[in-house]
């Protein structure tokens, strides 16, 4: 859905103001529709739309989370949490915003460029980082106060209508999150930050006071992975509200495993995190999004509840995560003693420029540089796995919301209907006034019974066992809508080093520049695998963990049948 | 459906020739919908009008017949002797031709004339059964070498387009025995016998040599049952042909268990041996139809099969039956020694005159006569029951088509996909790249497959356990569908008993005549009572039986997917 718009007039960018210097004839692709007036505002008068196009790179997550928020509102209606999950074409890799990066193969340039020339070309065109000033303290009480709860600051979702409304807010997401970007895009100063060519021609990188290391393990390049690992507990969450009752929010209570320490956190802090870990990681390291902000409705309490799982969930997974986890921004959000110390560190993770490409530079591989053909096919190897990768999962989701919507539905239904049949027959051989039948008749009866019981443990077996199979499938789902981003961005890479030959050639830059962007293409290709050798060993434990305990799960559930179904016929007469 | 024509002119019967003499003025009351041209002759020379009432009375099972044709005919469409059973309203309770004898309360009087008066009106008004001479022996050869094969006399069934026509064949064939009826009615000699006021009224009955002793037993009245009993065996279905093959046709072989002896029959001399068995015992036995006479089609030696499990299952029936298995006709049936032996008890049977009601003139009760109360309120109860076994009977096999449909459609394909699912996931996995993970694949892969021969062992299922349910109910359903006309004919009787008063005051009658009405009403009365323990105690056998091993079949299936499940488990790596 990329749109292509002619620069009809000069605009001089305002340094600090986050501007693009564009030139009458120049062709911009502008790559998210427009939905929003704000966002047009924004592109009418130039503002922001580098920002915005840099934003669209990284975050087409958004169509994910969007598509998530409008599946979990279904859940709301229907209360069953896989019933309304919009598996089919939804994901990162085919929405209109990126285009279908696999629409054509990895392999070809021109398909790649789709997406990796987004970050490419927008991001990598403006310089001023150091200029950037966001009015981020400033507003930071007011930011602090919105976003929360639909039923404070929209009347209407009050009372019945609630759940269409609510499903409305919900597929408006990712238009509401551009929509919240326009506000406060200068506030997550990673948008603005240096991009790709800065990345691969500065003559001499910034050492930033992080570092990453890259070793080389038993299974190619890995991250180092601290001696200690923790988890965290998401619990107890407690409606509060703030302005006389006005506005009301719902705060976790968030239990580091290591520290035994609590913090409480509001869903919009979770965004928060999630955000900041997209903008510094999101380019070298899949970010799943966070599962939606769930609006309240009418299923509340059930849903509160599934959030939290999704919660827990993604804070395991962020915990699990070498890098992620020891990120200053990870560690402030769980460790900050008291609302001051918080609130400095948001605003200092606020203005880290260590973020986007730049991360890169953090990264120090403990091996020599891998030559080009290698790198370009280390990165098509993801590429293709990952895309297979996501295929499968889509297929086994959609396989499963089927058998879940059958094993909740018509299934039990029948078996329900077997056992009243049963009943019912019984009831009338009661009645024959012949004798010696009560045996049979109550063993029949039973038998009846026996069915209603089987209806019952055939509905709630999807939460035992397919629920976490379907959890997991999802969360991968989620990890693998990242990858388009990230392939795209190493794609780019890659091509930029392929055209720097002619850049040499015209003197347009120096051999040693070339030199400079060929170690540092490694440098992402190793972080490539590392983080590849990552999510590997943790998909095989997941998978096969979650595979034995389905399969566990349903063993015992068809035992528990055969038992019962034995027991009933016990009952029978012999005769 | 009666339709009621007033006589415009005499009618004088002619002796011998099955006909009806009706008066100017008379009024006529057509029960059955006229439909075939045949039909429509018969009435408008007032020919064989009683026949066709009678025969519409006793063989309201037609209708049920047709429902079955029908059905039959769809199992061969779609291969699933299920998936099309009638079930809803066609039965013998409700349909359009005996009116809906349970519309309104079995007590209600008004609301039973209905089918009883179609007995009694019509079947009594004619008295001159000994006069009767049926042509039978003329053309026996005739009669002998049609109805066998649609495809001898009707090209068009040739081909493809066999199916569709053989559906509508089937689906006539209510009508087309009326229809064959008009022909050959008066092959059934049955039809033109005695009625209900000739068995309450005559003076002396003449004694058959038949006796039907009805002694009183632990659970009430019973028959006698023989002291050696004896199966027969259906099998070995043969195409033979005649004609020079121009005719072709199914015999089976039939070997009774206690002599060894085999004979051949045809379907329809089957159909044969039901319309006796109907005729001579209808009204006081259910003698469920015979399983549809299947044209053949596509599926033939499928559907052959089919049937002859069900002509088995009708034998065995008969056979079971003490008073059907020890008949002239039943026995004859089964032990003729040759062609010509066959030819002669054919023809005997067709010219017994112990048939319709007056088969309770050969029924001896050991036991004082009943009162009218007690008599009235034994058929009562049988019929609330027969009519709610048949409501319920009704309901499990609705149910059961359900399942059928479930189980051997959409449920295993889902199955099919899950495995196909886990299957295709670890094909990508297996392209990973990564080491040590190819156990965990190959336990997928096993899992997989584990879940396609679930879907298998699903799709399978049925027939092992549901297909018996369903059976055992159908055959059910045949006896139950057989009850308003005989609780019709008792019905009528007792209304004719209570009416008799008024005839006995108004000297129509004697008092002796009276006296003799109340004990043959009372001589029925035992013989329902005598088959309702025949019938419930067979109905708790069977009922047993079925329910058990569906039982058991059910656990087994639940036991071998919870092994094969956990056999998958096994092959899992335990990290």
């Amino acid at each position: 859905m990329a749109t292509k718009a002619r620069v009809m007039y000069d605009f001089a960018a305002e340094p600090g103001n986050n501007e693009l210097t564009v030139s009458e004839g120049e062709i911009i692709t502008i790559t998210n529709p427009i939905i929003t007036d704000g966002t047009k505002d924004g592109i009418s008068c130039g503002n922001s739309l580098a920002d915005q196009a840099f934003f669209d790179a990284l975050s087409s997550n958004t169509a994910q989370t969007s598509s998530a928020a409008k599946s979990s509102n279904q859940v709301n209606n229907a209360s069953d949490p896989w019933s309304g999950w919009n598996i089919g074409k939804s994901g990162n890799w085919d929405n209109g915003t990126s285009g279908d990066s696999w629409a054509t193969k990895p392999e070809s340039a021109a398909g790649q460029r789709n997406s990796a020339s987004n970050n490419w070309d927008t991001a990598a065109t403006f310089g001023h980082p150091q200029a950037y000033q966001g009015p981020a303290a400033a507003d930071d009480d007011d930011w602090d106060d919105d976003w929360d709860d639909p039923k404070s600051s929209s009347p209407s979702y009050l009372g019945y209508k609630e759940t269409e409304s609510s499903e409305a807010g919900g597929s408006q997401r990712g238009n509401s999150r551009a929509a919240a970007m326009k506000l406060p895009l200068n506030k997550f100063p990673g948008f603005a930050k240096p991009g790709m060519e800065q990345y691969l021609l500065a003559k001499q990188l910034a050492k930033p006071k992080e570092k990453i290391p890259i070793i080389i393990g038993d299974y190619g390049p890995m991250w180092v992975y601290p001696t200690s690992t923790f988890d965290c507990v998401v619990a107890d969450p407690k409606k509060g509200s703030k302005m006389y009752g006005l506005k009301s929010y719902i705060e976790y209570q968030l239990t580091c495993t290591n520290t035994n320490r609590s913090v409480n956190h509001r869903y919009k802090h979770f965004d928060w995190l999630y955000e900041r870990l997209l903008v510094k990681f999101g380019l070298a390291i899949p970010i799943p999004s966070l599962p939606d902000k769930q609006v309240t409705g009418r299923f509340e309490e059930e849903f509160i509840k599934m959030r939290m799982e999704r919660l827990q969930a993604w804070m395991t997974r962020m915990c699990r995560h070498p890098i992620v986890s020891e990120s200053e921004v990870f560690q402030q959000f769980l460790n900050f003693r008291d609302e001051k110390e918080w609130k400095t560190g948001k605003r200092k993770a606020e203005k880290d420029e260590t973020v986007g490409v730049m991360i890169f530079s953090t990264m120090e591989p403990e091996a020599p540089d891998l030559d080009m053909v290698e790198i370009e096919q280390k990165c098509d190897a993801v590429g293709r796995f990952t895309k297979a990768m996501d295929d499968g999962v889509k297929e086994l989701l959609t396989v499963g919301q089927e058998h879940w919507k059958r094993c909740t539905g018509p299934l039990p239904k029948e078996y329900q209907k077997i056992g009243k049949a049963l009943q019912s027959l019984a009831l009338v051989f009661s009645t024959s006034g012949y004798q010696g039948e009560s045996d049979l008749n109550e063993a029949i009866t039973e038998a009846g019974k026996t069915y209603e019981e089987i209806a019952s443990l055939v509905a709630d077996q999807p939460k035992k066992d397919l629920h976490f199979l379907m959890e997991t499938n999802h969360e991968y789902k989620g990890f693998l809508g990242c990858f388009p981003d990230i392939i795209g961005a190493h794609k780019g890479a890659i091509e930029r080093v392929k055209e720097s030959d002619k850049l040499v050639a015209t003197s347009k830059i120096t051999p040693q520049d070339k030199q400079n962007m060929v170690k540092r293409v490694s440098t992402m290709a190793y972080a490539l695998q590392a983080e590849m050798n990552h999510f590997h060993s943790n998909r095989i434990y997941d998978y096969n963990s979650v595979i034995r305990l389905y399969l566990e799960q349903q063993a015992q559930f068809y035992e528990t049948i055969a038992q019962k179904l034995r027991q009933a016929l016990s009952r029978f007469p012999v005769m």
